[in-house]
């Protein structure tokens, strides 16, 4: 919360300003390439930086990328909670699903793929967090996070990464009421 | 099946060897650093070929590793019917995991993954074709190929990209039975 800054030059101004120009080249090349094609040569003519200020500052390109790209939910957003599991259920399902119907943000979470496997990503934990969050009023033994993860979280990111214009506004609800399906179903392990 | 070829020079000879050694290189790279650190130069010093070779024959990084890597599953490999359409998807199921329980197999995934988004791959065109293939005979309406792909593909291949440690022998059951209990649900759209 910065009161009126006074436009004097301050110590981290030149960085900060190098850092906005990066983060704007870096999101454009993703959309317009995808990850896999953007190189730090080609984020630095669109920066309007030298490539040795890129290499300087982070290294590579894969720590860049994770450095400065917004791709990720914010976790601190507001969850609706309306004391009905299953809307919350439908509604939070449905952020996920806008989030990545922008085209940046799905090939931020490809990109986030290829290097995925080693730990669950923040992204990941994220998610997990959110989902215990709304199942915990309910303590039910049938719906568990890891279900809510196998049929709700993982079709929608399938779908994100590899089958992209499926997705659209009912994809949400029809996976919801897949999962309360499995009421019936034996309890997880 | 070759017969003894005689060890004389002929057509292709230089050109198979070479991609033999390149196949190899791709492979082992991405299997010790996955497919995002891997370079041309990288290979080709792996295989022991000149760079301008590769980049002549295949023209960038992503074009080389889709032609030269086996990340794929055999589509003609033989898919086991018992006429039980639940152990024939558990066995199916199985098949899939196991593949992915290859380091490099995985790693070719995720890097696949990164590109994919355009078409649907052949990879999952197959995988879609076995589905069908084998719910043919059930006939059932509420177990539909996009549920199979919804509740049972994409779980498991969420699980190989972003949580690869939680593959285990019971994955596949589990998801099959879990997939069973949607003969309840209303019917898919």
């Amino acid at each position: 919360m910065a009161d009126k800054a006074a436009p004097t030059p301050r110590p981290g101004g030149r960085s900060a300003s190098v850092l906005a120009s990066v983060k704007a080249a870096v999101e454009e090349l993703i959309a317009e390439n995808g990850r896999e094609r953007v190189t730090i040569p080609m984020v630095a003519e669109r920066a309007g930086v030298q490539p040795s200020s890129v290499y300087r500052r982070w290294g590579d390109l894969a720590t860049m990328i994770n450095d400065v790209a917004t791709y990720r939910l914010d976790p601190a957003r507001p969850i609706a909670t309306t004391g009905d599991l299953r809307t919350d259920l439908v509604s939070w399902a449905s952020d996920i699903v806008r989030h990545y119907s922008v085209p940046v943000n799905a090939a931020m979470l490809r990109g986030g793929a290829a290097s995925a496997g080693e730990n669950e990503s923040d992204c990941l934990r994220n998610r997990r967090a959110e989902a215990a969050t709304l199942l915990a009023p309910a303590d039910d033994d049938w719906l568990t996070v890891d279900r809510v993860v196998d049929h709700l979280v993982a079709p929608i990111i399938y779908r994100v990464i590899f089958l992209p214009w499926t997705l659209d506004d009912s994809i949400a609800g029809q996976l919801v009421a897949d999962l309360f399906a499995l009421r019936t179903a034996a309890p997880a392990n």
